[in-house]
């Protein structure tokens, strides 16, 4: 069973709440992070595994790619991605991205980001993208991070006065199937480690080029809700990698 | 200011009766995985930064190393390492790591054991190290985790029954100085992102071959107590990168 929770009526209104969903990239903390670490997309060919609302497609366009195909299982998405993208050379495909299937070496960049987590098996997906991808070219992508997935929950413990103490970290090798609580509704997601996140990458012929774990930017700190906790726990993960 | 907690003699004598003091590799839970990521160490020029007992530098001569250099900061450690170690091939150094000056591409491997986390700086240490090697050749370390250094305390969370309910993440991206209690005694150690600890690397002229998180060996789980709660935390990282 492939986790499709978007196409959920109630859950995909929330989602379409968020201000990283109305404002699109610039509301999302990681992006400035997740930017630096993208190739040169200037007539490239991208894939975007799990594009949601398109926003990464959008951008590798503005950014001058020459065709870009975004992959995702949500219908939902994928209608609101068809109204907010201009560029003829874009198209979306509604699948899970573990089906999908492409001539060797058809892109030159491959793109996803907070998506690996909802799949279950990881090596399979890098294996295809290994397949797809041009020899040096750059798979980026961004994940829940091990420390954010192990325990299950992902809340913070709290004390009696309701602040925070810390977050719990538990279960760390037990990988596979957490059921959290995202926007009020049961979603379902899968722990890794970090050893399996960047051994599996290795281990199936890409270089590692960077890994970091995006800290909240500067600006957001103070006047966000929240983000100034969001220093005492790494929420993303962002790996760059190339084809060897 | 150099920590150098094993010069300390009630705090030497505690670590002294520690299974992984008086019985070696075999008894550290992390050695498995740490000498499936060594280089063949045959004919080569080794170098230990903060080499203990020097259980290491002797494994590298039993594996046949042409040379060793095994460096430590603290006089009694150095003084148990040459007395266990037999092969004349072996030089012991007493320098705190970040003062040592060898020429350019001195040595084929530098291994480093649980010391790296005891450094105020990193970076000056990988580009040493990378001064050191030679190109093509091998940097393996492990380090404390920084899911375990981060909060400071090292210590799990318990319930009012005392059984243990999860362990504390927090200041995840405030790095620096902690203090944390080992064996009864304070130590200083210093807390680094992921993200310190591999880019660092990355960005000074390192290839990435092999990033482990060690799990507790099954054989341990049962019959060590407490072994079967390291499944809940991850407590050690091992490096394995190659100078480019």
């Amino acid at each position: 069973m492939k986790e499709n929770k978007y196409d959920n009526d109630i859950f995909f209104e929330k989602y379409s709440q968020m201000s990283r969903s109305k404002d699109g990239l610039i509301a999302a903390g990681e992006w400035e992070t997740m930017k630096s670490l993208l190739p040169d997309f200037s007539g490239k060919r991208m894939l975007d595994l799990g594009c949601g609302y398109g926003w990464h497609c959008i951008y590798a366009m503005e950014q001058g790619a020459a065709s870009v195909i975004g992959v995702d299982i949500s219908h939902k998405m994928l209608e609101v991605a068809k109204k907010k993208t201009t560029f003829q050379q874009v198209k979306y495909l509604c699948s899970p991205m573990e089906d999908v299937d492409f001539p060797s070496e058809s892109f030159d960049a491959v793109v996803s980001s907070l998506a690996f987590h909802y799949i279950a098996d990881f090596e399979p997906i890098v294996q295809k993208i290994h397949h797809v991808l041009k020899q040096g070219g750059s798979l980026v992508f961004s994940v829940e991070h091990p420390v954010f997935t192990a325990e299950g929950s992902q809340n913070w413990c709290y004390d009696l006065e309701g602040v925070i103490k810390h977050f719990p970290m538990d279960n760390y090798y037990y990988e596979g199937k957490r059921v959290a609580n995202f926007l009020g509704e049961d979603v379902v997601k899968y722990h890794r480690t970090l050893t399996t996140y960047l051994n599996t990458l290795l281990s199936n012929g890409f270089e590692l080029t960077k890994i970091v774990e995006p800290q909240p930017p500067e600006h957001m700190l103070e006047i966000i809700p929240g983000m100034l906790d969001e220093m005492r726990r790494p929420m993303m993960l962002i790996v760059s990698a190339t084809k060897k």
